[in-house]
Parts: structure tokens; C-alpha cells; sequence
């Protein structure tokens, strides 16, 4: 009955953590501008499917098999006795695919659709699992220091924040992103309504990642798990508005979704080892914090089109961190031990720099290789016709631009697009 | 076992009513003009952020803390015993923020926003708690007298449909809404298929909200629950349909939505209580009656941009007294026995009144301090823009009515209208 | 305990197949023409109201009432002995329906609104329980010959499928679909994001609809049957993708989702029996066949705006044909035995033949009484005008053809249409 009981808990909470992947998808669809709507979408169906199988096949056996040397594992995947096989896997897949769509975000509106594919391949199947069994593989060497990271703010949200920072760094800024006298041109969200119900899908589906990650339906912290995870995410919400309308006069959604995503980052770690309170304290601190990352990334001329390296990266930190300040038994501000506090930010250290030069490698040799970025020419004209044939708002039977489908011996061919999608 | 069965079950169903929570939002943002759409969906944040912090912090032991004179609790929130606290509290923040959102529809596209922040503040953190703990706190005086509002077709739709009635009248009609010559002009839902992904939302969630307040999964009558929640909505929606049609000639799209969300209230109340045949029978009522009173409400030249007094107020007092007529063992139809429908008629007309005049004296009050409608040129340009600095829809790298952003100390700041936004 | 258990988990997975209904209505609202927008919703929201009281008051009896001569079933609904019979009621709703909405796609932009709400009534009371009795009842025939159909590839999927291809060859094709010299026109699906919502929450909801249909929480098949539920659906998604890259030089959006979809049909029929490896298998072929099945459709002239019967008419035969192959304990690929195969196959023809012949017949007997299809100037003007009298994205206070709405009776009435909406 116990193992019923897990087994049902860990699929609906798998389901919800895959779920996320339409809230990443829309929040970016909604965030690029609309010539490249169809391009996140469909970077986002290669997590799901290409990046999913990656890891199922491959990942996760580095990830959870027979430790080595405690820094990989290989073989049979080891998984909690008490729960069936299948919907612990189930369950770690949705987790290694959020590192490639937090990354997805990052790059989009000039990053190769091919290049992307190889990206969440290697991600899901080697870079990212090798780092994740530190922390959650048996004998990973991390774990064995005491680190604590319940959900993955360091394995997840970092480790996607900082190889999305590799990688932005690698393609370059979108074009007229940065002027030459230092300012910098904003480019407006497309659609903010699709935008917010990314945000809400993404929100909801967190009570999955973080509750979910108990793997256990009878953990005596599953219910404040879930209810440390809302607090943040409101926390954070509230201080973004806050902040937002200090510091630009308006309330900005932009700010106020990533506000309360930045707040879900930070307590992914600490759910479980602290109190309501403190809950809200590193919400607060999320919430600020990312309105003032977004700017420091702009400021290194880091073109970051959805703020991923903001929420993820600097929240994924902030959160790591966090529980070593608050941990409830450990936690230098709760009981003034370092112990904790020390651990967690060589933690976070090693997660960030590992992610951060795999994904410059990575990027390199991308570049070097297939070509990492498309033409300028494509890029003007938006990834959508050239990588996908197809606007994402169609009004009529013809292309917003004019030109008429014509199908002849198959379909849906653009005969006026063939040569552009052929450089895709 | 039992405590972890109940836990994970409060909890999936808390995110199902937080969840709802994006549904409002969308049904918003499709039902008012494209110039307030993230707006509305701002004002969803605020009930998120500062309305269920207010009521985590204060709200909650005013509805469950230790009863005094039947009127209010104070102190530790007592919850059931059988499941974890956090979770009961995590489910509740959910309820009492909906009363806040209902609220947020019918006000929109001319309150202004730090209004709306106080609104929800105090909504959650005094208003709506404390006739909440009338029906539903140890020792409420309407509980005392033997009140049946299972999930809160009183305490939170009817609550929230008052209120909205309240501050739409305090805060008037929009401009060119009423002519004087008594006819009306209907404002034309900016996007249709994003109102109903709100609202085939708010139907998923509503399982959450009525069979999740068993706040038990061992509750008999979870099954029942459930099916009196979807049958209810289902009637409501065929109703309104075929209602529609022979009013309008036309199968309306909003009165369907509204209809299936009316049959959704009228049920909460009673879907503990009554069999599948009365749920039927109240949704069809419904139905019918939101569509009715959609009308009444414009008659008295109270303006509802999403019909939110139709759909809570009056679908709510429907079903409170719904309980009265059809509870299974002590309904008027179904057993003749007076009593019950005696006590559901004066709890409705309590709870109706107690949230009205709330809202009327706080809008007075919000009037005459910090004002509580948006300028006229304001209301013309849009709350987008005024309160938050951006449109929509953007298509290009430049807003929509051809200003170009541009950056230069910070971001992202529109300088074009600084001025309108100083005065928001 | 137990019973609870299973009543927790089947009321959610019910929750989560009616979810799915938004997913379809999204899905096809992308996949259409903005003028048909409003219509396809309102026809999701005939299949939630009409078809689901059809299918309670009727159809549930005929499903799993007493069995007559292995045909069909009468009276109390028998269900299984360890669940909530409002349970098992409310979770087989969603699945009657879904077949409705099936046919909705293939149907979209030229069927009468009336004749729709006739079909539904009719698919859900007798159509869909008779067959699907013969699947799933007590002691239906290709139950007893046994049949192997764990949650629908051929009672829901190719049943709805090929009721789609009769009603679409009955209804005919949109206008201008086909040319006279065999070519084929495209009409591109106006809103990508929209669609790719609905997807997502197809995907999400699918964990519900097979995982689910255990009815039992302590089926040790329920995580496998959800991770071979995904892998199907990665698989088919990815297979498209390069499919669609081979072929048509771009990674197609529509062709992307319709392979996920169909990777999930057709898994659906054995996702209890099969392995982990067999889903992948079956999700790459069911990303190939779906592109090639939309060309046969195509070809034979059948205008299938959704893609419908390729997704579910196609996948649904792969998938019930699969399971004869990839059975642990008694497929012809793992074991080399011939009678399951057979009967699959003899299952799989018995259902489409059943499915096209009803529609066939039903869809002339509407043609020839109340009429199946809107006239040509309505077909122009699109359904959302004509039957419901508001178009899907509204600008300002004015139709967006600048009509003007007022109202002076009653609301809200569009004067100009009155015309052509009594015409529908």
C-alpha cells in the first residue's frame, strides 16, 4: 500500500514537472518577438523528445547508476527501494529536460535549430547528469561533503543558468542589441498574455518539482515543502513589483513573472530544510535580485532574451546558498554553524563553473563545427520561416507576407522559402 | 498512512486551486480590450503575492484561529487533525485569494492599481476571513446555526461577487460604457480562445476546489464531489447554450463560459450534500440565470467588463440556497423540512450584505484617500501602459504606436511617457 | 484505505482527461483560420456539456450496463468493486467525449453548429458505448475473443478517427481546399502558440487518460504504464521532427505536435502490456505515419483541417495493432504467437468499420433533415460570425470590420448579422 501510495504521488508529480515544459514554452514564446515564436516552441519539443530520450537512454544512468570514483555512475540505475523503477525515472526525466529549456531561452532568436538539438543531447545525456550525481548520485563526492540541494536549485537552476550564460556568451547578442555608445535597445515581449500563462503552468507545475522531489508520499516535510515553495514564489513576486515600481515607476510583468519564478528557483533548495519564514525572506531577496541581475547581464553585453541567467542562474545561487544560511538544524543564521554555509558555496562554485565551461566548450566546438548561430539574412527574417517554414500567427490562407502556399507533389512546401531553409 | 494519504491529496488539490488562479487571469485578459489585458494580468500577481502573504500572515488566524464570540478567530490556526498544517493552510490561501480575483474582473480596465493592492490586502487579511469564519471557523455563529457552504458558494463566490458589485458601482462605469439615452454599449472581448483557456482552467482546477475541501481523502463523498462539480458545469453550459441561442439567435461564446463557471458556483455548496440530479438541475439553472442576470447588472448601469457578479453573486446565492432545496437528508425539495433553507437564506443574505458594505466603505474610503479610478486620459490609453509601462502585443522591436524604446542608464524605461505613468 | 487510495487517484486522472478538452479545443483554435477560432471552442465546450449528460444519462449504461448477447450493455452500471462508482462514471466521461472531439477537427470550419450538437448526442449515447461495450464491457465479444485495448488506441482513437474521415467525406471540403488540376491549397493554422498550448495540455492530461485506466492505485503497471506513455510520445515527437526535416527541408510545427499525439495514440492500446523499448518503437513509427497518413488523406481528397484522422484514425490502428506485436507475454514480435495479433486485428477493422459506417450513415441522415453543412457566403464569412456572432480577437470597441455593437433590448446583439445568424 506505502508503495502504491509513492508510486501514485511521484507520477502525478512527474506529470506535473513535465508539464512545465509547455509553461518554459509559452513564457518564451510569449517573451521573443513573434518572428521567432514558432523557433522556441520547437526548441522546446526537442527537450521533450530528443533531450527526454538522451536522458533515458543514457543520462541517467550516469546520473543514478553505481557510483565511480564518486563522480559519475554507470549501470543499473539505483533508485529509492520503495518506489517503482519506472516512475522514478519518469520522474528524473522532466528534471534533466528543465536544464535544456532553461538554456533554450537564453539563446534564442539567432541560436541553430541543428545546434540546439546536439546541445540537449549532450546536456541531458553526459553534462548535465555528471554534475547531478555529485549532489544526488549515490556517493557523489558533493553529497558525501553534506551538501544540500532537495530539488535542484544548484543542479538544475544554476547549472542551466550558468551554461545558458556560456552559450549567450558563444552565439553572441541578437542584432541592434547593443548599441556601439554603450545603450541598449530593448526588445518588447511579443505577447504578454501567452507570456503569464507560461508563468501560471510553470508555478503550478513547481508544487511537482519540489513536493515531487520527497519521492515519497509519507515524508513528514511534503506538506511544507509545497507550502515553502508557494511562499517564495509570492515573496518573490511581491518585492519584484515592489522593487519594479521603485526603480522604473511602472509595475513590469517581465519583472513580476520573473520575480516570482526567481523566488520558485531560490527555495528549490532549501524546501525542505527550512521554515516558512526564511521561506519568505530568500522570496524577498529573489524577487529584487533578479531585477538587478537582468540589468548586470545586459551590462556585460550578455543578450539574454527571457532573463534565464536572472531567474536561473542568479537564483539557482541564491538559493544554494540560502540554505546554508537557513537550514533549520545547520544553517549559520539559524544556528550559527559554517560547516553547512561552507559546503553549500563551494557547492554552487563547482555547479556554476562546471556549467559554465562545458557549455563554452561545447559552444566552440559547435561553432567551429556545424555553426552555432544563423545568417544574419535568417536572422532578420525570424527562425520561424527559416527554420520551421512558418510564421506563428497566420491570418489568412496566405503567408503574412504576401506569398501563397501552393502544395504540388507534397506538402506544406514554401517554394519561395526553399533556399532560406536550406541554409537553416 | 492515512495523515500522508491526506497530505498529498490537500496538497495536489491546493495546486489545482492555485492554479486556478492563471485561469482568472486568462479569462481576463481575453475578456477586457487588448489595452488593459496585462493589467488584469497584474492584477492576478498582486492577489498571488500581496493578497495570500496578507492572508498567510494575518488572514488565516482570523478564519481559524481560536473563536471568540463567534464572530472571529485569533491565534493559532486550528485545522484538522488528521492532516499536516502546512498543507491545510497552503489549500486555504487559495480560497481566499479567489475572492480577491473575483473581485479584480469586474473592476477592471479604470481601477487603479495601488487601489486594487490595498483592496486585496485588505480582503484577505480582515474582509473576507472574518465572514468566512462565520461559516466555516470553530464556533462561526452561522456554522452554530447549522450554515452548509461545503466549498464556498457563500463565503468565497457570493463574498467575492458582492464586493465586485460594491467597488464597480464606487468606481463606475467605463467611459462610453452607458449612453443617456439607456442603451448600452458592449465592449467586444479582445481574444476569445485566451478567455477560455482560462476558463477550461479554472473547470480543471475546480476538482481541487470542491472535492479538495473534504480536506480528507478518506471523505465518502470525495467521488460525489467530483461528479456533482462536473455534471454542475456541464449543465451550466448546455443551459446557456440553448438559452443564448434562442435570446441571441446566436450561441455566444461568453455566456457559455459563464454559464459552465455559474453552474461551477452554484454547485460548491452543495456538492457534498445533494445527488448528481439536483447538481444537473442547479447547473441548468444556472446557466439560465447568468445570462439573466448579466442583463439586471447592466440594467442598473453597474459596468462588470467579465461578468463577475452574474457568474459569483448571483450563481453563488443560487447555490447556498440550492443546499436548502436539495441537501439529501434535510432539503426542502427533497424533504420538506424548513430549517435548513431557513438558515441558508439568512447566511446568504448575511454574507452577501457583510461583503458589500465592506466594499462599499472601503472604496469610499479608497476614494477619498488615495484614489480609486484612473484618470480619463489614463482610461483612454489603457492601464497597460499607464501602470505598466508596456502593451500586449508588441510586433516589432518598437511598440506599438511607434515609439522606440531605447536605454540608457536603465530599464526598461519608456521616456515617451513618463509623465502618464508618474500619475498612475 | 485502499478504496480511498484508488478514489484519490481515479478522481484526479479524471480531473486531468477532462483537462484535455481545453487541450483539444486550444489545439484545433491554433489550427484553424481566425474566423473559426470561436467555433471549434464552442464546439469542445457542445462535447463537455451535451455529450457528457448524453453519455451519463445514456451512453454509461449502454457501456457497462448488464451485458445482452455480448453486444451491448442495459441498467445499473457495473464497475469495478474496489472504486467510487461516481468515480468510475466521472472518469469514463472523459473519455466519451474525447471522441467527440475528435471528430471535431476533421469537421472544423464547414459543419453545421446545430448537426454538431446532434452528432455529439448521438456518438456519446449509443455510437462510442456500443463498441467501445464490445472492447471494455462485461462479456463483450471482442473482450471474450481477448481483445487487448488498455485505455483506448482503438475504442476511443481510431473509433473517433474514422467516424472523422466519414463525417469530413460526407461534410466535404472547405472551400478552395482543392484545385481542379490536383493540387492542394494549405490553409495555414493562424496561431501557432494557441496550438501549442493545447498540446501541451493534451500531453499533460494523457498521463491521466492511460495511467489512469488502471481504475486501481495498486496496479503495479501504473508506472510503467505512464513512463511507456511518454517515451511513445518523445519517440513520436522526435521522429516527426526529423521525418519532417527529410522531407520538407523544415522542422514543421503542426507535424511536430501531430507526431507527439500520435505517439501517445498509440500507445494508449498497450502501454499496460508492453516494455519501455516496444513504446519507443511504436512512437517512431507513429511520428512517420502521422506525416504520411496526412498526405494520403490529403490525396484522397478527404480536407481534414486538424489532421484528425492521421493523429487518431491512423495511430489508433497502429496502436491496437502494436500491442498484437509487442505483448510481454503474448505479442508476435516478443513471443511469436499469432492469436492476440489476430484478434487485434479482427478488433481494429470491427471498430473503424463500425466507427465509419455510424458517421457515414448518420452524417447522410443530417445532410438530408436538418442539414450537415453552412452555406457558401457563411463558409466565407467564417462560423464564428455566423453561429455565434462575435469574431475571435477583437481591437477596440468595434467589430474589427467596424461595424458598431449596440444594444438597445437586449445584449448583445449584432444587428448588421442578424441575417446570417438566423441563416445558420
Amino acid at each position: 500500500m506505502e508503495n502504491a501510495l509513492n508510486t501514485v504521488w511521484v507520477v502525478l508529480t512527474a506529470a506535473l514537472v513535465l508539464f512545465m515544459e509547455g509553461g518554459f514554452s509559452l513564457l518564451e514564446a510569449g517573451l521573443v518577438r513573434t518572428k521567432n515564436a514558432v523557433n522556441v516552441t520547437m526548441k522546446i519539443f526537442v527537450d521533450l523528445t530528443f533531450g527526454a530520450l538522451a536522458f533515458y537512454l543514457v543520462g541517467s544512468h550516469l546520473l543514478f547508476g553505481r557510483d565511480t570514483l564518486h563522480l559519475v555512475g554507470f549501470g543499473r540505475i539505483l533508485g529509492p527501494s520503495h518506489l517503482s523503477p519506472e516512475a522514478f525515472v519518469l520522474f528524473q526525466i522532466g528534471f534533466a529536460i528543465a536544464v535544456a529549456s532553461i538554456i533554450s531561452g537564453a539563446v534564442a532568436e539567432r541560436f541553430r535549430f541543428t545546434a540546439y538539438i546536439v546541445t540537449v543531447c549532450l546536456t541531458c545525456a553526459v553534462i548535465y547528469p555528471v554534475s547531478a550525481h555529485w549532489i544526488w548520485g549515490q556517493h557523489g563526492w558533493l553529497a558525501d561533503l553534506g551538501m544540500e540541494d532537495f530539488a535542484g536549485s544548484a543542479a538544475i537552476h544554476a547549472m542551466g543558468g550558468f551554461m545558458a550564460l556560456a552559450l549567450a556568451l558563444v552565439v553572441g547578442p541578437r542584432k541592434n542589441r547593443f548599441n556601439r555608445d554603450g545603450s541598449v535597445n530593448v526588445f518588447a515581449p511579443s505577447n504578454i498574455p501567452l507570456a503569464s500563462c507560461g508563468a501560471f503552468i510553470l508555478w503550478f507545475g513547481w508544487f511537482g518539482f519540489n513536493a515531487g522531489s520527497t519521492l515519497s508520499a509519507v515524508n513528514v516535510h511534503l506538506a511544507s515543502i509545497a507550502l515553502n515553495t508557494f511562499l517564495a514564489a509570492a515573496a518573490g513576486g511581491m518585492s519584484a513589483i515592489l522593487f519594479s515600481i521603485y526603480r522604473f515607476k511602472v509595475a513590469d510583468p517581465s519583472m513580476t513573472i520573473n520575480g516570482s519564478l526567481s523566488g520558485l528557483v531560490a527555495v528549490t533548495a532549501g524546501c525542505a530544510y527550512i521554515g516558512p519564514y526564511a521561506a519568505i525572506v530568500l522570496g524577498l531577496a529573489a524577487g529584487v535580485l533578479v531585477i538587478l541581475a537582468t540589468g548586470w547581464v545586459d551590462a556585460i553585453k550578455i543578450d539574454d532574451p527571457v532573463g534565464a541567467v536572472a531567474v536561473h542562474g542568479f537564483g539557482g545561487v541564491l538559493g544554494t546558498i540560502g540554505v546554508g544560511l537557513f537550514d533549520r538544524s545547520r544553517g549559520l543564521v539559524t544556528t550559527g554553524q559554517l560547516h553547512l554555509f561552507a559546503v553549500q558555496v563551494l557547492g554552487i562554485l563547482v555547479i556554476s563553473a562546471w556549467g559554465f565551461s562545458c557549455a563554452f566548450a561545447l559552444g566552440l566546438a559547435i561553432k567551429r563545427t556545424i555553426g552555432i548561430r544563423v545568417g544574419s539574412a535568417e536572422e532578420e527574417a525570424g527562425l520561424d520561416i527559416v527554420a520551421h517554414g512558418i510564421p506563428a500567427y497566420n491570418e489568412l490562407e496566405r503567408f503574412s507576407d504576401g506569398s501563397q502556399l501552393s502544395f504540388v507533389d507534397d506538402f506544406p512546401t514554401v517554394e519561395a522559402k526553399q533556399e532560406s531553409s536550406a541554409k537553416y
